[in-house]
């Protein structure tokens, strides 16, 4: 059977009670065979993640008493998790090792890799699946970065030999033999890897939320789902300020072609978000995201048009200070950069002079306080009336529009609005196709 | 007095009775101290235009019988037009000088300039003006370009030894005592350098038309004439297409800040097209234009936003074909390059191959068949509206919008659609703001 490859977020599994929702989930469906857990996160707002406690573990390396007083809370955290199952697991000799090793150099990133390793073992044994360690078959390469060939070659041979495992998330080893970890959120990697190498059908990522939503809900209220979305249209998305998956963890499943479900382990009835390669267009928009502090440099010349290379020497000088730009519209005698405001903030004169001496411009000046949204929809290049319904919307609630972007790119339009417009245009927007 | 210069085109000189339409329009304001004049135009549909039947003449310079049948339909055309006036006008020797120059290597724009010179010295009889050879006021440099400087010192000491003249259009002096014309129209730049070395308060320019029209009228029927639009909007609108002003005419009177009136011979009580340096935003467009025959090079690459250089090793491959690119769009892993097709059309290859090169992009693809629209008005920007309808009328007339452009520029928006859809986009447009 093809199998599907179950993630589950922190908050999935905070405690014994998270633990058999998760352990209802992937027993009710047996392609689930491969299943990649986070550490154990909050279970109420200001409760302790066990990742960081076992930073704070490594934190009181050299200070035992303070080492043992912390390391004890993981463990009351496991063990209420192990009583609450009512498993007979004992875990004893595990907590000597690791405590062991974080007194003994074993590193910053073995400490907070445990989380997910102990959370492992004990999902392991409740869905009576084998239990993998990251460490033998996520590997890293000597300059720090994730080793894909290598693991996924690894990885792939020790699957075959396990019908149904457990394989903790967030950790790996280098080449020395020491743990490292991704980056936070680490832990969505892992599935994907796991979900390439094991050739999924799915790739389910489960968390506490119910997919994603179409925007922010800091800006709208409640905003609505979003259930088909593909691999482009998140990364503009997600570009454009949306918090959504980490890029490294849909790099391997996007390779592959396996798509991911976003769902949520407190509502496995509903669908979530299905991430996938290519959809059919839809009639309305998939998302608006947005950021602010962007700001334009805005270029006007007298016959710009009519000098070859006029273009190339503005973003040569923005090259040569190593910033990236973001857009850049331009009229018959006017051309605007778009850029972050963070990056031109230590080079505001350098650019000033350095576009004025390459192009000699009539008027050249920047401008701050510019948010960008991103309209981002796989239909909206078909559905005619889009860009309409879009302008219309943010005409109606007063926004003025200072650029308007859609390229070649089929699935976005990109609109500069002034700061203190930003979250009303996003409303608006919002609004007319919802 | 401030002076205001009148310069009337080739059908407003066609015959006697337009002579005499001008000498009313002149002679009813006495600030219209300066005169400009083309050649006599066409009377009527398949009618010569003397500046071709000179043309003709230096043609047949070679052939004395041929050249003398045709030198006579220019004297015949000048004849009738002094007997229609009833002035004691002989231009005998004019014509015997011309004739004998013409057979003598004066060349080719000596030639054709005669039609303007022979209509001035009329024109000044007619008015009771002086008469002022163009020779020996508007100036060439040696390697052929306008010389505004030595013109503007020359012409304007010139002027101020003859209240009222004449000045016929499109010639002026090479160094070497040649004759040398601007390119047809020129009689426009004539206009234009006479009213900045007169500092004139205002350059009248009268043709057989009532002023520029808000768009194209083979593509909307009768279109409404514009009012008033400043340098910069004609600018835009001219570049995208529609036929005003040659950039040249607009030059010297534009940095002299002297407004341009274009007005109808035929209709003089018509206040026709104000062309000014600034003027107030209206709530609606000032005009559209467009044209066809742009390609797009789509170019497609993951997480192209963080590649810096990358937009500008994209254009460095454009530039080193000697290609200007007319707007480059850009979404989160896309970038467009919108180019005039008949630049590209040699260097298709070496553009992808170039591309390919220094961007290894993951799709990277030419189209053709695209029309560029611009929707130009200085009161867009503040008439939050406009976006919204100029999209809404495009939605209502089923056109698919492949691109906009909305730039720093706050008088245009530049819309691509596919060259089937131009001329329904044009005229939704127009309707939607008449």
């Amino acid at each position: 059977m093809t199998p599907v490859v179950v993630k589950f977020g922190g908050s999935s599994l905070a405690d014994a009670e998270h633990f058999l929702k998760v352990r209802d989930i992937v027993l009710a469906d047996p392609a689930r065979r491969y299943v990649v857990p986070s550490a154990p996160g909050r279970r109420f707002k200001n409760d302790d993640k066990v990742t960081d406690l076992l930073y704070a573990c490594y934190e009181a390396a050299e200070d035992e008493d303070k080492l043992l007083s912390v390391f004890g809370r993981v463990r009351e955290r496991y063990e209420q998790i192990i009583a609450g199952l009512g498993l007979e697991l004992d875990l004893t000799e595990q907590y000597d090792r690791i405590l062991g090793a974080i007194s003994h150099h074993a590193g910053r990133d073995y400490a907070a890799s445990r989380g997910e390793y102990l959370n492992g073992i004990i999902l392991a044994r409740l869905l009576g699946y084998d239990f993998i360690d990251a460490g033998t078959v996520i590997h890293f390469a000597e300059n720090g970065s994730f080793d894909a060939e290598l693991t996924n070659a690894i990885l792939s041979e020790t699957l075959k030999r396990h019908e149904r495992a457990v394989i903790p998330g967030f950790y790996g080893t280098m080449p020395n033999g020491t743990i490292k970890t991704f980056s936070r959120g680490g832990s969505d990697i892992t599935g994907s890897i796991v979900a390439r190498a094991a050739n999924a059908s799915l790739y389910e990522n489960w968390t506490d939320v119910t997919g994603f939503l179409m925007t922010d809900p800091r800006i709208v209220d409640d905003p609505r789902g979003i259930d088909v979305v593909t691999y482009k249209e998140l990364r503009e998305l997600s570009y454009m300020g949306a918090s959504v998956l980490h890029e490294d963890a849909i790099f391997p499943v996007r390779v592959a072609g396996i798509p991911i479900n976003i769902r949520n382990t407190n509502e496995p009835d509903s669908e979530g978000t299905m991430i996938v390669s290519s959809a059919e267009p839809t009639m309305t928009i998939t998302g608006i995201a947005g950021k602010k502090g962007f700001s334009v440099i805005n270029i006007e010349k007298d016959q710009m048009n009519s000098e070859i290379g006029f273009g190339r020497r503005v973003l040569e000088v923005i090259e040569n200070l190593g910033i990236s730009f973001e857009h850049l519209p331009s009229g018959v005698d006017t051309m605007s950069v778009i850029l972050n405001s963070h990056d031109i903030d230590p080079y505001r004169q350098r650019l000033l002079d350095g576009i004025a001496r390459v192009v000699s411009p009539d008027s050249l000046t920047i401008e701050d306080g510019l948010a960008l949204i991103a309209v981002v929809g796989r239909g909206m290049v078909r559905t005619h009336g889009t860009a309409a319904r879009i302008f219309k919307a943010l005409a109606g609630a007063d926004v003025n529009i200072r650029m308007i972007d859609q390229g070649s790119s089929e699935y976005n339009i990109i609109i500069c609005v002034e700061e203190p417009d930003f979250e009303k245009a996003v409303r608006a927007i919002y609004e007319e196709f919802v």
